[in-house]
């Protein structure tokens, strides 16, 4: 049975969005029990009863505009705490939270700890490609100053991440950079770019621009966290300003553009499926002793569902543990 | 007169494209003049005489894939080259290619020149906004690494720009970075921050993230060029890849998206013109003795036409003069 710890209380959407998801993944998963944390009376009325769900209750929780470091240390109470302490002492697996980031990542890194041998734990998540395949891209922001050593790191756990959850046999790595050629970037590029080529467990694939990430030129993407976050947000704000505007346009454009618009449904909803990623679950903070996922702040009941399939898979094929091994004997190698 | 050095075969349309912008140019503004660098017989069936327009014969020129400081050494006589050196020797007062976007950025850092006092000049653009005001963003990736110092210079030369080209009255300037609050960042967006506040001649309204760039947070935006480059990519890429997903639909869906598409035409089309910003002009490499302009490789006809309209607005104002005696200003106090 694989044991997940949920913050009930974190999003905008919560608890509803959240009870209503783990509602779902009981019934469509018989090998998963879950943990709620939080506010008792706000969960009940959302919850399908089910003897593989619980309540831990509690009153705290952490807001979207808490300083992340202090609420870890002065809300101790709180869901999103629980919930980690909980995965600190083995009483669940993997932890879920659509609450604040910075907090969740602060958890992570505190009470949940990191792998032994890796660094600095990265945020990744799966990105849309046009060809529905989609990208791992990593560090998304945990960071906002990274080491090629760093990097390197980041390119064995998509790696790993990309075989064992997503099913890619061979995943194509690439380093994000302002150029294809080799000699490309700066130093942290240059230095990367030598650890990547010598190592050859990677299918290291070289530079790859931000232009072209949306055509699937890689299966996983490392890049340094400033830069990550920077690349994220950007297509984030495009795709939304873009979709935005279409509607605008379709909106105010008359009987002509309404009609249109009435024939076009369904490409356009193809159009929305394709960027909309919330299928591929949620951002992970990877190189923790446990699955830790970040679910967008604004997520649905389905999101949270996709979710919670994606920390299963996680947890059926025994990520962390694989990647506990393969650290562990690099680390006896530097000795 | 206002005389421009034009790079005649620069781009994937050339000589044809820019000969033809250049024709609409003469036709539309009286007080310009223009030299024509490349092969007079490719140039000539495309051209209409006028005597100000000039051409000045060469064979060599530099291709897209040349590496850019060789071929700036190497190809004296190439059109770009020899563009270049008129407006060194003093011959032309500005510069405009669509050619090898590298060996510009070198003709222009080797041959026209900074001026005194601008450390590393910036590659600036300005980029589509929802509400069509569009925003300037420098640096673009004329440079893989930079300051503080840098930095701030880049917001100086924006906040110019935006106020004397784009006329905007008191330009908002953005620092990018990974977060709002102005404790986020890493070293050099913490110092840039407090180089910013510090300036009272600039409105520095803060922290801007990348994904707020297209509702218009900011007239200027302000990042180190590596990280630019990337969002700058990530906004072309995710554009490209979205419009492009939205025509294969319509192709791909049968007579009803068809329909759609028909009656949808003119609602697409203020999209396709949001998104095009080849009416604003091409990239300005800034902080040289005189405006260098680089129109996008794929330009048409009308992208160089505004280009050029953009180049004499630059002239016009004696944009570079003010720079320079901001920037000699400045040195001065220094000393």
């Amino acid at each position: 049975m694989k044991k997940i710890a949920i913050d009930a209380m974190g999003g905008d959407n919560a608890p509803k969005a959240i009870v209503e998801g783990v509602n779902k993944a009981i019934q469509s998963f018989s090998d998963i029990e879950i943990q709620l944390y939080g506010d008792e009376e706000k969960i009940k009325p959302y919850l399908i009863e089910s003897n593989r769900v619980s309540i831990i209750h509690t009153d705290e929780k952490i807001h979207s505009d808490d300083e992340p470091a202090k609420a870890i240390r002065r809300k101790k109470n709180s869901s999103m705490v629980l919930a980690a302490k909980a995965v600190k002492d083995g009483e669940a697996d993997a932890i879920l939270s659509a609450g604040n980031t910075g907090a969740l990542l602060a958890a992570g890194l505190f009470v949940v700890g990191r792998i032994k041998g890796i660094d600095r734990p990265g945020l990744m998540s799966t990105m849309p490609t046009m060809d529905g395949k989609g990208f791992d891209m990593l560090d998304l922001g945990a960071n906002a100053e990274n080491t090629a050593a760093h990097l390197h790191q980041y390119a064995v756990l998509g790696s790993f991440y990309a075989k064992q959850v997503r099913g890619v046999a061979k995943p194509r790595i690439g380093l994000l950079n302002n150029g294809t050629e080799m000699t490309k970037g700066d130093a942290l590029r240059k230095e990367t770019y030598e650890l990547l080529a010598a190592d050859t467990s990677l299918h290291f694939v070289g530079n790859v621009e931000a232009r072209d990430l949306m055509s699937g030129v890689a299966d996983v993407v490392v890049a340094d966290g400033f830069t990550g976050n920077a690349v994220l947000k950007s297509i984030e704000g495009t795709a939304i300003a873009i979709t935005g505007q279409l509607k605008e346009a379709i909106k105010s454009g008359g009987w002509k553009a309404k009609m249109g618009a009435f024939f076009l449904k369904d490409s356009l909803y193809d159009l929305k499926n394709t960027l909309d990623y919330s299928n591929a679950g949620g951002a992970v903070l990877f190189g923790l002793k446990a699955p830790l996922v970040k679910s967008h702040g604004s997520s649905d009941a389905k999101a949270i569902f996709h979710t919670i399939k994606q920390v299963r898979v996680m947890l059926e094929t025994d990520l962390v543990g694989q990647l506990a091994t393969a650290f562990s004997k690099e680390a006896e190698k530097n000795d």
